[in-house]
């Protein structure tokens, strides 16, 4: 996420969780389940440290911002740890979501697998090109924009993600906020803006690049 | 990047630089570059700031970190800041890039047209199904991931991008060190280990979603 700023810490916060904290949370999530299909069903900080780059001390601090997960002469559940970081970060429910853009980045979307393991499924796409429009695509309807609000409205859905063209995102964000969705990821290479009540997650792959490129040329910093 | 870590900044020094300011020069490079299409030939932090929301002074400690950019009465001369920008980012040369895996999500990479606008271009592309390999996709041959080696040694490629599931996303890694890769963008879901002299981004598209649902649950934080 470029448009991450940093924050001062302060435990026992809900409103100042540091966002490098609720990164690492979902990391942690994505190392338990991996040790849990391995049939492990319990870790330490010790283990889940290293396993992501990060040390025993970094775990413990992270997890400490929510509450006490470890047991003495145990260290963590897997199981139950994973339903603990899936409350923090709101996925403990299944998050319908809108797709907004049905080019060759949207039906890669539609196709990833990774996003129903973690609670999120692509519920509605929209498109404004008749051509699409009325199809099913990997078992989702594409409606036209024009029908967004009443779609999401009928699906009750709170996220949606914009995988149109730079030129036609500010206007996407605009329909989306005003159907009613609170949180948006936006793959557009623009900045929207959004009213406060909205929340933002940008991602731009050439950006990302960019970091690489820079880390590479720099060879100061392991990611 | 859901790995990144707060880092200590200290001005002048290259090897230390905070990630957070050089996630915000791929943002102002991004807005510089909307800005000249548009057909303006200078700009201000007053004006570049509040276009992606920061402040003006959070523009210019990020800038005074690489040098003085500004003119007394004029501000920032587009291009001229453009190209400090790319050469601080090594983006002022174009980056050949590998592409590993030939999936859904590895097709609408090759697709993507904000790559070689920002100077990286996809010139190799690699997969193990023997039906992929020997087509041409968008221009872009798709060799045997056994032929890596001698492709990324003709080309001078120092960039890949791993887009192969996750259980293969770690042996791929390996292969792509072996043949002298030294950045690796990983798409899978999945922590990779590499050598320390190996940069590397990961983007798992399910933990940005993650993200946003904590900031909508918590509703606290604008990104």
């Amino acid at each position: 996420m470029a448009e991450s700023r940093d924050k001062t810490p302060a435990p026992d916060s809900g409103s100042s969780i540091p966002r490098a904290v609720v990164s690492r949370l979902s990391l942690y999530l994505r190392e338990l389940q991996h040790l849990v299909r391995s049939g492990q069903e319990t870790t330490s900080s010790n283990q889940l440290g290293p396993l992501l780059g990060f040390t025993d001390a970094q775990v413990r601090k992270d997890l400490a911002y929510f509450g006490q997960f470890g047991y003495p002469g145990i260290g963590y559940r897997c199981q139950e740890l994973i339903q603990a970081i899936r409350g923090i970060l709101g996925t403990d429910r299944e998050w319908p979501v809108a797709l907004m853009g049905i080019g060759n980045l949207g039906r890669a979307l539609l196709r990833y697998k990774g996003f129903e393991q973690q609670g999120f499924r692509i519920t509605a796409a929209f498109d404004i090109d008749s051509e699409k429009t009325g199809t099913t695509i990997e078992g989702v309807v594409v409606y036209d924009a024009a029908e967004m609000e009443e779609v999401v409205r009928r699906y009750g859905i709170q996220l949606g993600v914009i995988a149109v063209p730079a030129e036609a995102a500010q206007g996407t964000a605009d329909s989306m906020v005003h159907a009613g969705l609170t949180g948006i990821m936006n793959f557009a290479p623009v900045t929207i803006s959004l009213p406060d009540h909205v929340q933002q997650v940008g991602i731009d792959l050439a950006i990302e690049l960019e970091q690489l490129s820079f880390a590479v040329v720099n060879r100061h910093d392991k990611r």
